[in-house]
C-alpha cells in the first residue's frame, strides 16, 4: 500500500524550517489505518513481542491497536506528572528541544520481550530513551517499529543494535 | 469481566483530595485490555459508527483499537499547538482547571456518524466540548463510550441526550 499519499506535508510547523509530516489523513482513512496497524502487528508477531511500549501521545495511536491485535499488554511512556505511581525516568534531547519521559517502575517485568511502537523515527532520541528505561527494568527490546522514518536525521544509527522496521521513509 | 480489579486507586493524585483511578494495570494485562476494547467496539458496531473521535492522550488508548477493529478512521482531539492544519477549537472547564481543545476542521464530514471514546467520564467537560466541535463540523454523535464513569461528578447529565456506555462505575 502506498502510505505516503495519505501523509500531509506542512511547511514550517511547529516552527520555521521544519517540514512536518502530518499523519492525521492516514488515521482518518479506516482502511489505510487498519493496514498500517496490521503491518506493525505482523512485525510484532515475527519478533515474538510479549508487550508493547509506546510514548505519548502518538505512540498510543499505533501501539494500542498492535497490542489489541496480539492480545498483549500496552505500557505507556509519559511526560512528567502523568503517571501516579513510582516511575523510572530519563532526560534526553529531541528534534526541537529537550524532554523527560517516565514509565511506571513495574511496567516491564525482567526478561519480558518488548516491542516499541511510535509514529516517527527522527533523531531517535525518544526511542533511545525508551529503550534505556525498558532495559533498566530488565526488559528485552526485541524490536522497534515506526510509521515514518526521516532518514536524513539518522535516528536508525542510534538504535543500530536493534531490529527496526519503518513503513514509510522520507 | 471484573474490570475493577485491574484499576489501581491512588490517593491525592494529581493533587490533594483527588482519588485517581489508574488504568495502567488494565492496559498492561493483554487479555483484559482486549476484552475492554472489544466491548467498546461492540458498542461502536451497535450504534453504526463511521468514525471514532478521541481526546488526547488517553482517548487514543481505547479509541484507536476500536477504530482498528471496525476498520474505520480515527480523528484525534488535541491540545493547542499540536495539529498542523486549520482547526476548530473550544475552551471548557475540567475537573482540575480549564482547557482548550482542537480538531482539524476537515476531521469530520457532514452527516458522518461519530463515536466518541475516552478513558474517563468525570464532570463531562471534555466530552461536551468534543461533541460541540463534532457538531460544528456537521457530524452526528451516535454514541459516547468510556472505560470509567465517576457517577458522583454527574457527567452523564451533561450528555443526557446522547447514547452513553461506560464499562466501570465508581
Amino acid at each position: 500500500m502506498d502510505f505516503k499519499k495519505h501523509i500531509a506535508t506542512i511547511q514550517d510547523f511547529p516552527k520555521k524550517g521544519i517540514l512536518f509530516r502530518d499523519i492525521t489523513p492516514l488515521m482518518a482513512n479506516g482502511e489505510v489505518f487498519k493496514v498500517a496497524c496490521k503491518e506493525m502487528a505482523d512485525f510484532a508477531k515475527e519478533v515474538q513481542a510479549e508487550v508493547v511500549v509506546g510514548p505519548e501521545s502518538r505512540g498510543f495511536i499505533f501501539g494500542c491497536p498492535v497490542a489489541y491485535e496480539l492480545g498483549i499488554g500496552f505500557v505507556p511512556v509519559r511526560k512528567p506528572g502523568k503517571l501516579p505511581r513510582e516511575t523510572v525516568s530519563i532526560q534526553y534531547d529531541l528534534e526541537y528541544g529537550s524532554n523527560e519521559l517516565h514509565m511506571h517502575e513495574d511496567g516491564i517485568t525482567p526478561k519480558q520481550k518488548v516491542l516499541i511502537v511510535d509514529d516517527l523515527l527522527a533523531t531517535g532520541g525518544t526511542v533511545e530513551a525508551t529503550i534505556k528505561m525498558v532495559e533498566k527494568m530488565g526488559g528485552e527490546v526485541v524490536g522497534c517499529v515506526f510509521l515514518i522514518e526521516l532518514e536524513d536525521l539518522k535516528g536508525r544509527e542510534l538504535i543500530k543494535n536493534y531490529n527496526v522496521k519503518t513503513l514509510i521513509k522520507y
